[in-house]
Order: C-alpha cells, then structure tokens, then sequence
C-alpha cells in the first residue's frame, strides 16, 4: 500500500513532503504551484472550516462572496497593499481563445478580445469588498459590518510546497468596518484570539499570540497580530493573522459614515485570515515517523475497526459484533469506520490508517469474539491495550479526549522547552544553529538591526508576544537600548 | 427602508432585478459581469449547500479541490469541450504588475513576465480534474472515483444578470470515474435524480427529468440529464445538469484501468452540477411583487418576532416572553430571530420582513401580553391569525409544513397548467405567445428542425422528458415522422 517515509532525522523537509502524498493529503497538479487537495485533505480542512465558522457566526459575523478579479484601479488604490502584492499576481488580459491557424487543434489567446482594463485575480480582496462597502455604509446604523467570505485566492509565489506555500490556496478572510478606532483593535485582538483559541483547541497546536514588526506587517495594515507555532524542526510557523488597518481603506476607496453627531467620518477597519497552510502547521506539529497524527477533533475519521478473519462466517460474526459497536459509538458522536474491504489485508489496512493518522484502531477476531474483548492502538503513542466489549465506548470515549489533550502536552512541552533566553550574537547563533526554536532577544527596535539579524542568521522576529514581559534590556546585534525582549526564529 | 418593487405585471424583468437589490441577495460589482452575493442572498445558499452536500455524502461521494487554473494544453485536449468553452473565458498571460513609467501611482502588466503557456480560469473542471484521476486510477480497485468539488468558475458570458447568468458563479461540480459505461449511466441519473430531489422537496421548485437534444448537450458529454423548471413568466430555467460523458475524457486524458481480467480499458466518466444559479429559480419561482417569498427549509430565518411597544418597561415585559417562545421554538429546531433594533419602527421592520420572504412573522405588543395571545403573519399567503400563546410552537411547527407545502403545490399547479400539448405549428406559436410555459410537441429528430423553430420563436427544446409518453407523431414544423412529443419553452 505505501512505502516507509523517509525519517524526520534523516530529512525533515522530504519525510514533509512525502508524508503529505502518501496520507493522501494533497498532490502537486499540472498547473506550477498550485495543489490538488484529495479527499483525505479535504475532509481535514472541511472539519477546520466547520469549527472557524461556528465561530465567526458566534462573534456576530456573516458570510458573503465577493468576486475573485480585482479590476486593476482598484487594485492599485491603497498604494502599500498593490506594492506589496504586484510582484506576485496572476492577472488575466484576455477573455477568448480562438483556434490557432498555423496549429491545427491548438488554441490561442485571441488578439481582438483583449480586455481594456486587466483583471487581477484577488491575492487578497480589500480592495474589492472595499470598493463594495462603499455603498453598504451610510450612516453609524450601518456599523460595525462584519464579514466573512471562504475563498481561493492566488500569490504567484516562485518556491512552492504543498499546503505551505501555494500558487492557489483556500482561505477565509474576515473584513470589518467600525465608528472608532477602538471598536477597530478590539475587533483585530479578537480575531486573533479566536484564532488561538481554535488552533489550540481544536488542533492542539500552541501558538503565541504577538504583534508584528513593521516589515513583517499585512501590506496596508497598521499593526498585525498574529498566532506563531513552532514546528518539530525547530522552525517557526506564522499559522493565522489579523490586522488592524486603520482607515488606509476607507481613505482609498471614500468610504465614510454620518456620525451619531451628524459628522462624516472615515470608517476604521480589520482583516484577518487563515487558510489551507495550517494543514501545514497540524501535519509538522504532530506527525511521526510512522505517518500523519491526527488529534480526534480534526479527524475524519477518530476510530477505524479492522476485522481479523479467515472465513466468511468469521466475518459475519464479527460484523455482528462491529455493527452494536459502531451503533454505541456514533450514538456518542464518536466517528467510526469499519474498514472490511476484503482487498486488503489487515496489515496493510493497519499500516494506512497509521499513515493516515486515525487516531484509535480497534482490531477484532474471532478469538477475541470468544473472550469478549477487543485489541485497542493508539495512533498518538504507538501504543496497545485490550479491553472489553462491555467497557469500549467508556474506553474510547474517556481516549478521545486523553489523545486530544497528550497531542497538545506534547506539543506545548516541545514549544516551551524551544523558547531561549539569549543576551548576546553570538549565544543568539548558537542557540539558533544548535537547538532552533524561538530565541527571546532584546532588540534596539529598528527595521535594520532586524533585516541584518535576518540576513546573518535567516532568523525573522516572528513577534512581539503580547504577554511578554516588559524589560529594558540592551540589543543583541548593536548593543543599543531595547525596550523589550521579541521573539525571533527561523521561519516556515 | 425600501422602496416598492416594480409589479410583475408590469415588468418581470426588472421586478426581478429590484428583488434581488432590494431584498439584499446579490448586487453588480466594480467587475464586469460579476456579482457580490450579500450576507442574506449567501445564507441561503450555504442552506442550499449544507442539504446537497449531505446528499452527496449520503450517496458515497467525497468532496475535493482543484486548481482555478486550466493550462492551455489540457484545456484544449479535449476538442468539443474546448471548442464550448473557448469563447467565453478568462485567460490569465502574466504573473506580475510592475510600477507605470509613464504614470507615477499607477501599476501595468510586466512584460518581462509573461507565462510561458497561459492559464484558463476555469469554466468547468473535467479537463484539470481528469489530468489528474489518470494518477489517480490504475485497477478496478480505484473505481468508481465518486469525487465533488465546491468552486467558483468563470465563464466570459455578454450579457449578464443576478444570479442567473454572471461571469463568476459559485457551483459544486461532481466529477465520477467507474469501470462500466451501465455503472457511469445509472450515475448519471442517480444524481440528476438527487437534484430533482433537492429542488422539489427542500426549495419546493417542481421539475421535469429528461434527457438534453444533441445541440443542448454539455460540450464533451454523450449524454446531458437535467431537471426543468418553470418560472411565473412561463420562461423554463434548466436547474441543474448531469453528464454521462462516455469514454471522452478518458480517452483525451490517457485514463485506463486494468480489470479484473487482466485487461487495459479506458474508464467511463459523468459529470454534475448545480450553481448559485438556483438562487434565480427560487426567487422567481415563489416571490411576488412584496418581494421575496421563501419555502422555510431554505429560509435563514424562519420566524422573526417583532416587539410592539412604546416605553422601555412594555419592551422588557414582552422581552421577557419572547424569550421563552424563541426557547421553545429553538427546541423544535426552528429559527427564529427577535428583531428589537429601536431604530426602526414595527411598520418598517414588517416591510422589511416581508421583503426578505420570512415565512413566518409573530408581532407581539402589550395588549397581547394581556390576552396571552400573539399574531401570526404568513409570507406565503400574507394571511393573520392571533394565536393563543401555549398553542403557538405547535402552530408554528405545523406552518413550517404547511407552508412549504403550499408553496409547492402552488408552483407545481401553475406548472401543470402551463404544459400544452400542440399539434400545428400554429398552435405553437399562438401558445407561446400567449400563455407560455411548456409546449409539448412532436419533432422530427433532427438538429435543422430544432434550429428552425428557435430561430422563428425563440423557443429551444428544453428535453425529451424522462417519464414521457412514447407516442409516434407528425413534426409541427416538417411534418414528417415523430418518433415522440419533446417539451419547447423559451428559456434563460
């Protein structure tokens, strides 16, 4: 059925790569950069977006669908959000082919059907929902507006890896409208927290909540927080982000509201995001060797049976069995497969689905039939128990939570022993080649130290933590004053 | 809050624009062709979504993705689907914008990045999809490949309306693969079967099942299923398609599978879908010249309460009441929404309401606190009654019935009395001008005739109705042999 990966040791970066096509995650596709999400994925993603969206609905927002081209003068509106997305869009020019005379059966872009202006196709959608909200906000009765919309957008990345960094990817991106400033950051710090609290409780993935430097900030945003995960490498990941942009848009495309006071005023705004990448961040925080680790919140399926059996009689009893099994556990919400398909054998059933990363196996033969008993694995510690029938469902239910909050220890464990304390250059080096992680370092607070840091090292400021502590100190690289530690690695 | 909507009677085109605008569902955007579905047009459709995606699942398929992206190569590797469509899409030639130096602000395509081959924004899937089930396919053992995918698409269309015909539109395409052309058949009409389902039982929308002509047919397929519906102005409205595509796509994609036998076949495919288009039947199917009428199951709000009071004291005793009919109402899993924004009055609030099609309106006031009585108000049929306060859950769970049924019943009587069988051409011309709707007539077959007969009337064959009576005829047009009655109407 599959092959053995490459080890984590051995390759970090192919067992990644590996893994993702072998747990039939996603595939590379025909087109440069872009993915194939297959159906195992999907359904991953599918469990996200249920989540998030429940969530988004709590707070009060509200999907929509804006379209997916960015006429070109819109796009170029807010100045920092074109300069920063120019560089890598997909633009359409033309809106026919035609068949190619001097190629029979070929295709070409016909000439005479030229549009007069280009189409970006949305790296990002300010620009357009802005340009919509423009006529949905008149008055201080029209805010706050709170929208969401899921979505595919394209950033014409040149390095490409699969869910991490693709041409396409899926996405949702909240866009907000408010009367103040205030109402504007809370909406941004919410957002984020919602994102944290999501990724940690849902995909048991610590994250640190902080703000980013002004180079690392959303094109068009004043401030950015943001959610940092680290990955098993050592290597952090940026898994979600939320801005706080002021009225850079509203100015852009003249949006104001009628005061309660009768004033016209430039609403405030936020936008805030996450996507397919964080398939990334769940397959690189818990996965093994052995394959995807799934905890039981994001997976499609929690319990896989796989019967044991030579003869038709023997399956047929223990499909009795597996059925009343299945029954008690979906009655608990539990999700469970019953894998019987008789063109494999048990062990290469067993080997997928611990590729797969199912969370809990049951294994079921008729010599258990006869002591009423199961055999239990455990996907997240590789490892086995046998218990019985009339004790299962308790069993399986009290594990669903066990696995989910041992994936989280572990990971947080991992995380909290990767945060150095680093007073000098050369301490920062070090622990940045030895060790990996996030290194806290005072830092003199100007974009250069930070691109020369960057430059020496590769290691970014992923963030200034919200909840750290505030300490004046003196700047790793100059030895300039520092207002307070931040915190860098080398990132995904 | 809203101005009165042009009368059907008057004018059913643009009735139907200014409900749509109106009742807040969708509206233009700053891109030629393309719409913004708002947040109430878009909670409707996600209900659409939630109850075909659980009917695709219930029916073994699993949803995936696939890029926006077409190359051109495997765009035109298979002829008539790219003949179809190569009029009418969106080509993408350059992956950057650089700054205008000929004017400052302004951004421009970068000539020095132009794409080796251009990439089509999709208008449909098949040749992307079928690109990669050819690494997805090897045995017997990988069929079927029962996959759906939820997308946008694009599709370079002139003329333009809401909903019904937009250059970008959401849709779900289902994409099948299986080892027996009977097996791909019986797909294809399993699914058209599972559309016909959805709209009559859950949009309350009756439809005709039948088989497309050959000029109909989707570009690249054998055969095209699809499901008919009638609108008030006696226009049909195809609702939903699907494919029996025979070897086509294999054969153009290299997609063979060993048998059990040990032999190499091409596998047989079919393709489905249905689009954000059906928000345009559902609109024109129940509303009236209030605006908008929904069937509950698709309703975002079922039942909206409207508190009538003057003082704050009134407001918190009918608050306090409300509360506990919402909990019981919730309890029955109906929705329901209090609307108590103090700033609007109730008459606003009603015509808002009633705009945006709630079923269901219960106003309650202080004299009603009184009785222990409220008001219920039905869209559908824009009837009162005053209803005792310990029978309303009860009264409003069976409207929720009730109502969907009579909507039903009502769009299924106008049907039946809109089909007309004729026998002369005269007689079809003196229908359709007249009274609309389907003529049921015999034709001759052949693809000339068909052509003649839009071309003077403007009707097209909408299909050869699956549970048609076979019955030998003479053609209204060329009187020759008929071999059955086909069903004409005007369409859009």
């Amino acid at each position: 059925m599959s092959k053995k990966l490459t080890s984590r040791a051995e390759n970090y970066s192919k067992w990644y790569n590996e893994l993702v096509v072998e747990a039939d995650l996603a595939e590379n596709s025909a087109v440069r950069g872009c993915m194939v999400i297959k159906p195992y994925g999907y359904a991953i993603w599918e469990k996200m977006q249920a989540e998030l969206d429940k969530k988004f609905k709590e707070t009060g927002h509200q999907n929509a669908y804006f379209p997916l081209f960015v006429p070109k003068s819109l796009f170029e509106a807010e100045e920092k959000n074109a300069e920063g997305f120019a560089k890598e869009c997909a633009v359409v020019t033309h809106y026919r082919l035609e068949n190619d005379p001097d190629k029979p059966g070929k295709l070409r872009v016909d000439p005479n059907a030229k549009l007069e202006e280009e189409l970006v196709v949305r790296p990002t959608s300010e620009a357009i929902i802005w340009s919509t909200f423009k006529g949905w906000v008149q008055s201080y009765r029209d805010l706050p507006l709170l929208i969401n919309q899921w979505a595919n957008v394209v950033r014409w990345e040149m390095r490409t890896r699969l869910f991490l960094r693709t041409a396409e990817f899926l996405w949702q991106e909240g866009h907000t409208a408010h009367t103040t400033k205030q109402e504007a950051i809370a909406e941004a710090e919410l957002m984020n927290n919602v994102y944290a609290t999501f990724t940690e409780d849902f995909m048991a993935i610590p994250v640190i909540q902080g703000l980013k430097t002004e180079s690392e900030r959303f094109a068009g945003a004043d401030e950015t927080y943001c959610i940092e995960a680290l990955m098993q490498d050592g290597k952090a990941l940026q898994a979600g982000t939320s801005h706080f942009l002021g009225q850079n848009f509203a100015k852009a495309f003249d949006v104001k509201f009628t005061s309660k006071e009768g004033k016209q005023e430039y609403v405030w705004a936020t936008s805030w995001g996450v996507s397919t990448r964080l398939m990334g961040a769940l397959i690189m925080t818990h996965s093994d060797d052995h394959g995807l680790v799934l905890p039981p919140k994001l997976a499609p399926n929690q319990v896989v049976i796989v019967p044991i059996y030579k003869t038709d009689e023997q399956l047929e009893a223990i499909t009795e069995v597996v059925n009343g099994i299945m029954t008690e556990l979906r009655s608990k919400n539990i999700s469970v497969k019953f894998d019987n398909r008789d063109t494999y054998r048990p062990g290469a059933k067993f080997a997928q689905h611990e590729l797969q990363g199912v969370p809990l196996r049951i294994a079921i033969g008729s010599r258990d039939l006869e002591n009423g008993t199961v055999e239990l694995a455990r996907r997240d510690t590789l490892t086995k128990e046998v218990v019985a029938l009339d004790t299962l469902t308790d069993r399986v239910e009290g594990l669903m939570t066990e696995i989910q909050d041992t994936l989280y220890k572990k990971a947080l464990d991992y995380r909290d022993t990767h945060i150095t304390e680093v007073e000098t250059f050369d301490e920062f080096k070090k622990v940045l080649e030895e060790k990996g992680g996030f290194i806290s370092a005072h830092w003199d607070g100007t974009a250069e130290t930070e691109d020369k840091i960057k430059e020496i090292t590769k290691a970014t400021i992923r963030c200034l933590p919200l909840d750290g502590k505030i300490e004046k100190g003196i700047c790793v690289l100059t030895g300039r004053e520092s207002a307070r530690r931040v915190l860098f690695a080398k990132a995904y």
